[in-house]
C-alpha cells in the first residue's frame, strides 16, 4: 500500500552519510567508511510508539512559577517534573528529547576523534584541594561527608578527576594527544535556580578533556573542537552562533562560547552581518573613532541643571543630543601601577555604558567610588562631576570621549554642567585613552567589514583553552621527545545537554506549543486517527501505515486513544511533533490522508500512495 | 573479496528479530512488527574502532589490593581505574561493556512496556522523611546538605522519588497500571566497598516501579518481570539462577533474585537439577525427614569427652558418624509469646547448620545467649551443654533431630557428653519441632522432584512485590472504579548493570584473562594484521577486511599499532575479544586468514571467500 516508505530507510541514511563530512584538523575523522555511518543513523532512532502504551500527561495551564516560555511549555507538554528547586524528573516524553540531543553530541563527539569514559558524580574532596579549587569555588560546590567523614563533592564539572586519570595513566608523548569526554550528571549548587533546565542545579553535560604534548597541538584540536560544535549544533537544527568569550571562572586562555539565539538569552552578543565576527558583548571591540578629534567650536559654559544628574536629563534640558554628553564615573584604583586607593575618573559618551571587564584590563582592579570619597576628591556630589578643573586625579577617557569636542559634562558643583566643553583648552588630555564600553548597534565591526547587531543568546556550548592551569596544579606531565619531563596542555569543551532543550523551545515555539527541529523531537511523525476505536477501516489503515514507518526505520507515535480530534491535535501541537499524519474515513474513501506540517496553516490531502515519498522527502529534509 | 560479509546483517538482524517473542503477561508487548527490532540491533553495536584511535592501557600484574579475579582482571585490562574507594571511572574499554549491558536491559525493558524516564540523583531529604527511611536507612545513606542548609541524600535507590511523581500525575484507574524505569547512577556509602565494581559506592543500576490498581495485577507485572528479566539475562549470555528471596531491606513481600552463578559468588544458592526449584539458601526450606522417628535401641551413656566442644571432634572421638550428633545453640528469646528474656536451647543434627531467618520466623526475635547466662541456666560452660536433665527451659529442635533416635549431645558437664539419648525416653519431646536449619547438599527438594544441590551465585537482579509499603507513607492514591479513593500497589525490579559486568568476569575467565559473552563483549571480533605498517598487501587487506566488516554492522576492532603479535595477542586475550581474525602475508598468499575463538586451543586457517559466513555463522551463534 505505502511502496515508496520502504525505500526510506536508506535513502536518508545516505543523505546522511553524505553530509558527514570528517572534521577539519582533526586526527582521529575516520571510523570508516561512510557506510558506518548507517549505523549510527539508526542508534538515533529511539522506539516508535503507541499513545496507550506511552505516559503522556499534558496541562493546560503552566504552574505560576515559571518564569520563561521553555519551562512554562516543557511543564505543560509533561517533559519534565520539579522535585525541588532546580532539580527535575525528566519524564517519558522529556527524555525522548534528551536522548536524540545525546545521541548527536555522541556521535560527532566520537567521529572527532574524542573517546568515551564515565567518571564518577562523586568525587574525593582531596583533589579539589590539591587543584586548588576546594577553596575558590564557594557554594555552588555541593559538599558532603562519607561515613568515614572524608571529604566528598558532588562533580560541577571534571577537570581534576580527568587530570587525575591522566596523569596516571601516561607517560609518553608517544600516547598524546588524547581526548576523553562524558555524557554524564552534574551538580552545581546555583543560588537562585531558575528557568527549568535552562538554570537548574542538577543537569546533563558532554564534557571533554584534550591533553597534548604542545600549544600548538592544543590549538589544533581547538579548532577541530569548534569545527565539532558547529556541526553538532547545525545538526540540532538549532540558529546559533560561536562567539568569542571570556574564559569567566573556570580559568586559561582562549575560548569561544556558543550561543543558541533567543531573544529572553541571559547573553548580549554582538555580531556582523556582513561578516563571521561574533563576540559576546562583554569582549567584543569597540573601536576608536575614524577621524581624529574636531576643533573647538564653543566656548566653556556653565549651565544651571537643577535636578538634573543622568546625561538623558541633561540633554533633554539642554535640547542636544545624548551623544554630545560625557559621563564621568568615579573609582577607586587598586592596581599595581596606580598608588593603593588612588582616586580616578573614567569618561564615556552619554549614550555609552562602561564595560567592567575592559576597564579592568585597562586600568587594573577597581571598584567604584564611595559618595563619601567623591565629595572629598572632587568636592561635589554625585550627578554633577566631570574632569573639569580637578587635579592631581588621574582621568581615563574611552576612545569615542577623546575624539570629542563641544562636549557636556558635570560642572563639580551641585546642580551645574558645562557645555562647549574641549580637551587641551579647557582641562588636560586624558590621562590614558583606550576602550572602556559596551559596543551598541550600529558600531563599525572590528573586523572592519560592517556594522555590528547586537542580539540575544543562551549558552549551550563552550570551549576553552585551559593550558596548564590543572596540569601545572596536579603535576600531569609527560616524558617529551628528548626523555624531559614537561607539563601537558589541556583543553576542555562542555556542552550542556539537558540545556539544549530549553534554549531549543525558547528558539522553537508559537501560540500552540513547542516547535522543535525535527532532529530532536520527541517523535519525527504522529499519526492521529479519527475513531481509532470505532472505525475498523480507519484502524487498519493507521496500523498498516504505522507498521510502514516504523519498518523504515521513522520514529513515529500513533496516537491510539479515543480521545476527540481537537484533543489529540492540540496535544500533538502542545509537544512539538514536527509531522502529522491524519487517517479518517472520508480520506480513506478518496484513497488520502491528510498531512500538516506544525507550522503549515492549513492541512492537505496526500494520496495515500504517496504517503512514503511525501514523508521521506520532508523528513530527509530536516 | 568478501561476498558473504555484506549478508551478514540482515541475517543476523532476522535471528534477533525470530527470538524476540513478546514477555508473556504484559500488556504493553509490541512495538509494531519485528522489523523494527533491526533498529533496536543497530542501537546495540558501538562504534566500530582502531587500536591507533582508542585507549587500551593494559597492565602485566593486578595490584595487590584487588581480591577477586574480576577486579583484577578489569584492573589489568584497564575497563576501570579507581578514584577513590569503591567509587571508579569507566575507561572506553569498560564503557563499551557497560553500553552493551545497558542496551540489552533496555530494549527488553521497552519491550515489556515498561516506559523509561530519569530521576535525579540528589534528592530532597524531605521524600526520605515522609517514608520513614531517614531514620531507618542508616550511614549507607550519603546525606549532604545545600547552600541554604536544606537536607538532601545521594540516591541509592528511587522508591521515594517516583511514589511522589506518581502520586502527583495519576488520579485515576484509568491511568493505571504504569511502570517507569530508568538506568541511572546511585550511591550507597558501604561500610567496606570491595570486589570492585561488584560492591562499589557509585554504581549503575536500572530500577523499575510499577503501579497498580490491585494486587492481581501487580501479581500479573511480576511475572511478567520474571519473564523479562530471564530473557535479559539470557540475551547477557549469562549462567544464572531466579531464585526466592528474602525480601531484606527494601520491605514488601515476595521477591526473587537473579544470581549470575560464579564460585566466588557471595551467595549460597539452593537448586533442584531435576526441577525448576531454586532458592537463597537462606530460605530454601528443608523438609522433614520421611518415615518417622525409629525406636531407641542404645542405653543412655555418659561418656568422658574432655577438650571436645564441637560435634566433629566428638563424632572422631566416638567413631560414630556425625549426623548422629546433635548440637544445642542457647538463645535468648525476646518474642511476644516467650517471657520476655526467655533462656531456650535449639537442637540441630551436628552436619546441620542454624538459619537465623527461619529461627526468627519460628521463635520470633532472638540472641545469642551469653556465656554467663549458659552457666547460670545449664551450670555449664558452652561446648557440652544439652537437652537432658534440664527443666524449664524450652528446647527446640529441628524437624530432623526431632526423627533421631540414639543420638549424641552434651551431658551439661564440662568434659562429658551422653550417648544413647531419645526423646520421650531421657528427655521430654521438645518444646516445639520445625525448620530451623539450612538445606544442604542431597536433602530432598521441597518440589519433591529430586535432590538439591548448592551453588554459589552474584546477585545482579532483584524483583520486589512491595505491595502498599511506599504507596501507603507517601499517600499513593486513586480513584477506583466506584470513585472511591484507594491507596495503589506496587512493584520494584533492580537490575545492577555495572555489577553485572564483574559478574560476567567471575563466571567467565581464564589464565589468559576475561572471556566475555559475545553479547557484551567490549569488541566481537578483532584483527590482527602482522606487520600492518610493513607490508602494504597486509594493511590493504585488514583494511578491507574492516571496512566490510563495519559495513555488515560488526563491532570489529582493528589492531593498527605496529606491536610485536605477542602483544597484541595477548592484549586482545586479556580483553575477552571472542573471535580474532590475523591478516598475514603468509596466509594471504596462501588466499586464507587466521582464526581463532577465544576459547580454541588452537587456530585454524579459513579462507578469505569464506570469512564472511564463517564469521556470520559465529556471531550469530553467539
Amino acid at each position: 500500500m505505502f511502496a515508496a516508505v520502504s525505500q526510506l530507510r536508506l535513502a536518508c541514511a545516505a543523505r546522511h552519510a553524505a553530509s558527514s563530512l570528517p572534521a577539519a584538523g582533526s586526527q582521529r575523522n575516520h571510523f570508516g567508511p561512510p557506510s558506518s555511518r548507517i549505523a549510527v543513523f539508526f542508534r538515533l532512532a529511539p522506539i516508535p510508539m503507541r499513545t496507550s502504551r506511552f505516559f503522556l500527561s499534558t496541562l493546560k495551564e503552566a504552574p505560576a512559577d515559571a518564569e520563561v516560555v521553555s519551562h512554562k511549555l516543557m511543564l505543560r507538554a509533561g517533559m519534565i517534573k520539579r522535585l525541588a528547586g532546580g532539580i527535575y524528573t525528566w519524564m517519558p516524553l522529556g527524555l525522548r528529547v534528551v536522548r536524540k540531543v545525546e545521541a548527536i553530541v555522541r556521535e560527532e563527539m566520537d567521529r572527532a576523534g574524542a573517546i568515551e569514559l564515565s567518571m564518577p558524580a562523586v568525587q574525593p574532596g582531596e583533589l579539589w584541594q590539591e587543584s586548588g579549587r576546594w577553596e575558590k569555588y564557594g557554594p555552588e560546590l555541593l559538599r558532603c561527608k562519607d561515613r568515614h567523614q572524608r571529604d566528598f563533592v558532588i562533580g560541577p564539572t571534571h577537570e581534576e578527576v580527568i587530570t587525575d586519570v591522566v596523569r596516571r595513566e601516561v607517560k609518553s608523548y608517544r600516547q598524546l594527544p588524547l581526548h576523553f569526554y562524558q555524557i554524564q550528571v552534574k551538580f552545581r549548587d546555583e543560588i537562585r535556580p531558575r528557568f527549568g533546565v535552562m538554570r537548574g542545579r542538577e543537569f546533563l553535560m558532554k564534557d571533554g578533556y584534550s591533553f597534548h604534548a604542545s600549544f600548538e597541538d592544543l590549538q589544533r584540536e581547538y579548532r577541530n573542537m569548534f569545527a565539532t560544535y558547529t556541526r553538532i549544533f547545525d545538526r540540532l537544527g538549532l540558529k546559533f552562533r560561536a562567539v568569542a568569550a571570556d574564559t569567566g571562572s573556570i580559568g586559561g586562555t582562549g575560548s569561544h562560547e556558543f550561543h543558541v539565539l533567543a531573544e529572553s538569552g541571559e547573553d548580549a552578543l554582538a555580531y556582523c552581518p556582513q561578516s563571521d565576527y561574533a563576540a559576546n558583548v562583554e569582549l567584543a571591540e569597540a573601536l576608536a573613532p575614524a577621524g581624529g578629534r574636531p576643533p573647538a567650536g564653543n566656548a566653556l559654559q556653565k549651565v544651571a541643571t537643577p535636578g538634573r544628574t543622568r546625561c538623558e536629563d541633561v540633554a533633554d534640558l539642554l535640547g542636544v543630543a545624548l551623544h554630545t554628553t560625557v559621563k564621568a564615573i568615579a573609582v577607586v584604583l587598586a592596581g599595581s601601577e596606580a598608588a593603593a586607593g588612588a582616586f580616578a575618573l573614567i569618561l564615556l559618551r552619554g549614550d555609552h555604558s562602561l564595560n567592567e571587564l575592559k576597564a579592568q584590563k585597562l586600568l587594573g582592579e577597581f571598584r567604584f567610588a564611595r559618595d563619601d570619597e567623591i565629595q572629598a576628591a572632587l568636592g561635589c556630589q554625585p550627578g554633577y562631576i566631570g574632569p573639569v578643573g580637578i587635579s592631581g586625579i588621574a582621568v581615563h577617557a574611552d576612545s569615542s570621549v577623546a575624539a570629542m569636542a563641544d562636549f557636556v559634562c558635570g560642572a563639580n558643583e551641585a546642580g551645574f554642567h558645562l557645555t562647549g566643553v574641549n580637551f587641551a583648552r579647557d582641562l588636560p588630555e586624558p590621562t590614558r585613552v583606550g576602550d572602556l564600553r559596551n559596543v551598541i548597534a550600529g558600531d563599525p565591526s572590528p573586523d572592519g567589514k560592517g556594522r555590528l547587531e547586537l542580539c540575544r543568546g543562551i549558552e549551550v556550548g563552550h570551549i576553552f583553552q585551559l593550558r596548564k592551569k590543572y596540569a601545572e596544579a596536579l603535576k600531569c606531565s609527560f616524558l617529551d621527545e628528548g626523555g624531559q619531563s614537561r607539563i601537558m596542555e589541556m583543553g576542555c569543551y562542555g556542552i550542556g545537554v539537558t540545556r539544549i532543550v530549553g534554549a531549543a523551545i525558547e528558539q522553537g515555539h508559537d501560540e500552540r506549543g513547542i516547535v522543535f527541529p525535527a532532529a530532536i523531537a520527541p517523535f519525527a511523525v504522529c499519526i492521529v486517527p479519527m475513531g481509532y476505536g470505532k472505525s475498523a477501516a480507519v484502524r487498519a489503515a493507521a496500523d498498516a501505515l504505522y507498521a510502514e514507518l516504523v519498518a523504515a526505520g521513522v520514529d513515529v507515535l500513533l496516537d491510539d486513544r479515543n480521545e476527540r480530534p481537537g484533543v489529540m491535535f492540540a496535544e500533538m501541537e502542545l509537544i512539538g511533533v514536527p509531522h502529522r499524519v491524519v487517517v479518517g474515513e472520508r480520506g480513506l474513501a478518496e484513497g488520502r490522508f491528510e498531512y500538516k506540517g506544525r507550522l503549515d496553516s492549513e492541512p492537505r490531502m496526500v494520496a495515500m500512495a504517496e504517503i512514503g515519498r511525501f514523508l521521506q522527502d520532508r523528513l530527509c529534509a530536516a
